[in-house]
């Protein structure tokens, strides 16, 4: 057995109507919570009022900043940090998508540092234990933030897209209630999943992966092969939300000690490049590529990848599901409606140009089982223009 | 799916030869180390010599406790708190076989709370966030306390075996080094390592089971199925030894989220009333009984246990395979050398009564898929006085 590291500390509180706990949960950390939402929406109010009543009968006062955006900026996560020191917050509830769930996360960093979140970014020491505790309470089914020590910021100034890793911002709490994912419309369902299916794939061929991981990722991939169309059927499965919903937890879990790998570093210069794109997307318009230049080099996990979601192949042995898995993610794809291709999403040629020559500013593509250089990735990319 | 609630946050440090890190990963927490250890032998002096010495170069002092003894008592861990205090420790690690690991935990506890370790049992508030940071590295492969909230103590002057079950006793770190596991006697090797088995396994059929810890147990059932008559025929043979310290670990987790059912409840009342009797030979002493007392009640899940013990049972269907499990189970006993009885180690049918009677006192029977009471438990102990 290989050696490996393994740390997940988040506590999960998973199921269904159990954002209910939220009160009891916060209480634990002080009577003064900062909760991170995107702009109002209708059902977001409803959402933020419900978890204001919970958290008031549990003695926590709430003050709520709503300024999350897609792509958070260091602008937004300062706004936030000054919300969070005029309220004297004792703790950061990320409520909603990723993109809440990282806010929140950087937030707390900002507020009980000296600078700013970005002064703590991957490649420095990162935020000391004075972070302010994090619960984070998803609604969407993909980012697994809930679980990672990850939060995703952009430097407007630079245009910069870059990251906080630190195990001091792993939530305190992972608060997963499935129902809280029964609103999100078709396509989110479907990027936000295909994001979950990429982290546990990612972190299984990852050259990081270890055993635990692998056992987590397999079970979650089983998972998303089945429950990911049924929840594309219909919305309203609450069984299948609630798989979703696991498949993403262990997500972020996994990628928490394996990494991910090249498609997750160029999907991340994909956004930075072209915002337009969402990260679901940036991902399935690369991964078809990204099978077919990695499958030989870790053909038993690829084989796995196969055999889960085309059942023909459970008897194929490993270099013939390994390949068959290239046509099996198309049609996995194909399934969940995101078959797609840069031209259509507004990605031009001068673009991925672009996004090739950042294709090692991250360190993703060095987990890969097979390592590109930019003149691959170029290629890689360009074969994705138009399908 | 269920709900369910899983906190695991033990960091985790897996490898051959890593003891080489403990230096650096003590540090994190303080320059002054309590090592709590069994009397010393030449193989743990020279262990305990390495460890100084590896703590020494990350600018650690260090500072030995070898006062531990099998089924730790309160003195025990009021004489480690007063060395600890002594020291002025900033953190305690635990070196050793289960015993020692606990009695680190509850040193731990005592040196930085008022009272003693007893005051902080399981059924009180018990210890707060001021317990002194604890390292497990273990030398067993068996107990899983190295990812366990769990300190198992016994009061010699009410004959009370109890526990500290609490978050804050959570290792920060578990160091498992497989190699430090080479010099165990092959009776050790057995015992621990069906300990390491009856934790998974009662941790998978337990009613507070869930999706994560069932597929992070069946795994490791997989794997003791396997390494467990191999290290037994063989104990230089790494991989397997390897995969049983893996096992164990995994074992500790998953109890720490699903709990132990009936034979683990009734195993503490065998050692507290029969020290002579190790924990791993109270728990083989019953499992026969257990098996045929339970399979009807979580057949799925036993089916799932005969398949792996047996793999002529892959083609059979649920409640065949579950009824193969009692007797795949036997014979795994036979083939680790523990198809033993009451009689054979010392047990009287007095003792036999006197266990039975205390046979609710822990909760642990609760989680059982069938529940039993007082007078079912005595006659399921009365039937392994003799095999």
């Amino acid at each position: 057995m290989k050696q490996f590291t393994y740390y997940a500390p988040t506590e999960i509180i998973f199921g269904w109507g159990r954002l209910a706990e939220i009160g009891t949960l916060a209480a634990r950390y002080g009577t003064r919570a900062l909760v991170v939402t995107g702009h109002s929406s209708p059902a977001g109010a409803a959402l933020y009022a419900r978890v204001v009543d919970y958290l008031a009968k549990a003695g926590v006062e709430a003050a709520r900043f709503d300024g999350v955006i897609p792509n958070p900026t260091t602008d937004v996560v300062s706004a936030g940090a000054r919300a969070a020191k005029d309220f004297g917050a004792d703790l950061v509830i990320g409520l909603g998508g990723g993109s809440s769930m990282d806010t929140a996360k950087a937030i707390a960093v900002e507020a009980s540092h000296p600078g700013t979140a970005w002064d703590y970014l991957h490649y420095t020491a990162g935020p000391t234990a004075k972070t302010l505790p994090i619960i984070a309470v998803g609604t969407t089914a993909g980012t697994g933030s809930q679980t990672t020590p990850c939060a995703v910021i952009t430097n407007p100034a630079t245009k910069d897209k870059s990251a906080i890793w630190h195990p001091n911002i792993f939530p305190k709490i992972a608060l997963v209630d499935p129902e809280l994912t029964l609103s999100m419309p078709k396509n989110v369902s479907a990027q936000t999943g295909f994001d979950a299916f990429c982290h546990n794939f990612e972190a299984y061929i990852s050259v990081n992966s270890n055993r635990l991981t692998d056992t987590l990722a397999l079970g979650a991939l089983r998972h998303i092969a089945r429950a990911l169309p049924e929840v594309l059927a219909d919305g309203g499965n609450l069984e299948a939300r609630s798989r979703m919903a696991w498949a993403d937890t262990v997500g972020g879990m996994v990628i928490a000690s394996a990494g991910v790998t090249l498609p997750h570093g160029l999907g991340m210069q994909i956004g930075g490049h072209c915002p337009q794109v969402s990260h679901g997307q940036s991902l399935a318009v690369f991964y078809p590529e990204f099978t077919r230049y990695t499958w030989r080099y870790a053909p038993e996990k690829f084989a796995a990848l196969g055999r889960i979601l085309n059942p023909a192949l459970k008897t194929a042995d490993d270099q013939e599901a390994a390949l068959g898995s290239c046509e099996a993610l198309d049609g996995f794809l194909k399934a969940i409606g995101l078959w797609i291709d840069f031209k259509s999403l507004g990605v031009s040629k001068e673009d991925i140009r672009a996004i090739a020559d950042c294709g090692q500013v991250l360190g993703d593509y060095k987990n890969n089982p097979r390592i590109a250089g930019i003149p691959e990735m170029y290629e890689m990319l360009m074969r994705c223009y138009k399908r």
